[in-house]
């Protein structure tokens, strides 16, 4: 089946083609050979038309690990498709950590009838979840962990597991307890079978774990498994006692999610974002980005209109001036885009941003001189005006070094005033580099060639 | 010790203090705690003088598994300071792969040394390993595979782990094979130790798995790895004989690696960028992207100065010509970003990708629309001229049309070509708006207002 990923998109065009011309048979047998995950997939890379078309042919039996598996905005036009039995069936079919996953998106009335339906036990255990801070190691921890206590012998352990029958494939490991429910270790699967089966399981375990508080940030526990190579960790209370795991899958889907973001977040988009999602609810949501990207604009505009006289006088300023902004605006981005990478990795703190600063503000004069010159070469030769070039080269390097402050300072600023500096970032460095260039260009030449 | 990631940062600053004041207990102290991808984390942290100290601490058992988790350029600057003997010993604690991901960026001398110091199997083994190209499933595979065959036991295949001592712990499932090797199925050590230990691995081994070909891209194994929730799966060799394993947590670095590389190109910057690089070096780097950005610039300027009549007779042009510009440069970027994304996921096809284009021309319809209006006002009260507000109008829809058009059109063309969008594709966009910009307004203003 590994050819399944390879040719998702060889998939993707015939399920395309086949619902133009209702080949629907055609259709089941392709979906039929598809993870859920595949499947969700090949719905969020279709137009909505098609997309529902398509849902409508997804095995019921699938249709909750589908819709776990798509994101928010796609699932909502999904769940829209539904009937409230259509969706019960779905969410019946989930673990409570998937379902809260879930429940939220759910039509209002279908989820207070589900927690009516459940019994006792399901409704307390989906609200315990559902009390749990959304990106937080409660919400994504699996119940399905098996414990087993220190002091029993390997070949109790085992056949305490061949009692219980069904372990989940994905188990790794036992997690290992003292009589009061505290984890004191983990015994990989590993060392249980590899073992003389008459030692004692405190004797094979491993005791120096990492062990996952119930309200740690997901972004965190990733963080955790990728320095600490894990494959499931164990989540306990406050106290240390055992509450459930988390698994490596759940972890790589915070991880994608999270580095996703940061692309989306610079051009001001929505991660969950759906990429086919129809043409005016989009617009809209790009209005309120160009609208704010529009105030830079006009502010520019403005510093520019401080101008007119020396403008009006020398039309060759006006032929350059774009260049010393879009040298700026490309200097900055740059040291914007490694500030955010940086921070996201946590190579960046307190302690090391002056160094850094430093180091950019180098980077930008040697760049700053560098192009100066060529720029300077290049408008002398353009305008044979040798003011004009010296104008614009100093210009050039007062913008560089601008740039390369604006694009530390500014992501340490928003950070620790806890805005989002992928997000923001990038209008406040444009604004800068604008208004610096502009006004650095335009007021020189006001003062020395007019 | 699950602290450790969250105190990180404050890791970091206590060192960087005690590395100040030559507090060198401290630091050792400090570095015991940390796993070896903490401390590579931390080295990547601090600036050439202090990492090299910094890594001088670092116990020279701990070395080998540190380079393999800093970034290839900070790699070279740790090596760089490692005399022959210190990096043999550090390379002689890893297992081949890991081996073979550090070989070529060893001295020649000392990987020659080396490969003539091994003994015939191992020198086979890396050389081979050597042999798969750098991001193939063959180049990350692990051969520490257990294999059991299908017709024993699940008492027989126990007793034969516990005849082999040492699994390691990662180990989550057995390779199931036939007699001449090929791989039949896979045997999670879960149901391993859930069922009746008579009965035959074939009878609860799982047999429909993913197998991967020795040649698969690493991103698509990644690709495999997230849509089917694996947590290792074998590799296999053309005819299907089993070759390793591939482990998730060498996935997860594999995923993690991919989407920095979508951020960093997308500002012509490399992933593997040493963010503490020397001022030198990185300025080099960084003069090439802003090189190929100016005669982007310089373009935009020729268009801009085909107009000098105009901007000569009508100073408010000048003024207001960067808004046109800048307003189609982040509508286009928008774009531009979800389709790089969308490539990325694999949710962009040459299938739907007319109809991608018809939703982004619409929507750049009607924010075009949209804010022409509101600029149009605006302009008109600042200029109070009718004309001006009807030009710039016109342009700006004009050049937000240009910029949906080319947001999906570039990368698509840019993929078909071999070059990655992240990389190019901001600025061909950057060009295109620049240029349909100042030439939509200035050439309409030169039309119809002079």
């Amino acid at each position: 089946m590994s050819e399944t990923t390879l040719t998702l998109e060889h998939h993707l065009s015939s399920i395309h083609a086949a619902l133009r011309v209702d080949e629907l048979t055609q259709v089941d047998e392709a979906i039929a050979s598809l993870e859920p995950a595949e499947i969700a997939l090949l719905l969020e890379s279709l137009p909505l038309g098609d997309r529902i078309r398509l849902w409508e042919r997804v095995p019921a039996e699938v249709d909750g690990e589908v819709l776990l598996h798509v994101h928010d905005e796609v699932r909502s036009t999904l769940l829209d498709e539904m009937d409230p039995a259509e969706i019960k069936a779905a969410a019946a079919d989930l673990d409570t950590t998937d379902l809260a996953e879930l429940f939220e998106d759910l039509p209002r009335q279908v989820a207070e009838d589900m927690l009516r339906s459940m019994d006792a036990l399901q409704r307390q255990r989906l609200e315990e979840t559902l009390a749990f801070e959304e990106d937080s190691a409660g919400r994504i921890m699996r119940t399905d962990t098996i414990a087993v206590r220190a002091d029993v012998s390997l070949e109790t352990a085992q056949r305490f597991l061949r009692w219980k029958e069904t372990i989940p494939d994905n188990t790794d490991a036992l997690m290992v307890v003292d009589r009061d429910g505290y984890v004191v270790g983990k015994l990989p699967l590993a060392r249980l079978v590899s073992h003389d089966q008459e030692i004692a399981v405190a004797e094979v375990m491993d005791d120096d774990i990492d062990t996952i508080s119930m309200d740690m940030k997901t972004r965190e526990v990733a963080k955790l498994f990728e320095t600490h190579d894990l494959v499931s960790a164990p989540v306990v209370d406050v106290e240390g006692k055992l509450l459930g795991r988390i698994l490596i899958d759940d972890i790589v889907d915070v991880i994608r999610e999270n580095s996703d973001q940061a692309l989306m977040n610079m051009a001001g988009l929505d991660e969950e974002e759906d990429l086919f999602a129809p043409v005016l609810p989009s617009a809209k949501r790009r209005a309120v980005w160009l609208g704010i990207n529009l105030v830079t604009a006009f502010l520019a505009a403005w510093v520019i209109g401080r101008f007119e006289d020396a403008l009006d006088q020398i039309v060759a300023l006006a032929v350059l001036m774009p260049i010393v902004a879009s040298m700026g605006g490309i200097a900055g981005s740059q040291t914007l885009t490694l500030a955010i990478r940086g921070l996201a990795l946590g190579q960046i703190s307190r302690t090391n941003s002056q160094w850094l600063m430093r180091k950019e503000i180098g980077i930008s004069a040697l760049n700053g001189v560098l192009w100066a010159l060529v720029v300077a070469v290049l408008a002398v030769l353009w305008f044979g005006s040798i003011g004009i070039g010296v104008i614009i080269a100093a210009a050039l390097v007062i913008n560089m070094l601008a740039a390369g402050i604006a694009g530390i300072a500014i992501p340490l600023i928003l950070k620790r005033l806890g805005i989002d500096p992928a997000l923001s970032g990038s209008v406040v460095l444009t604004t800068v580099t604008d208004v610096v260039g502009f006004m650095a260009f335009l007021g020189l030449a006001t003062l020395f060639l007019l």
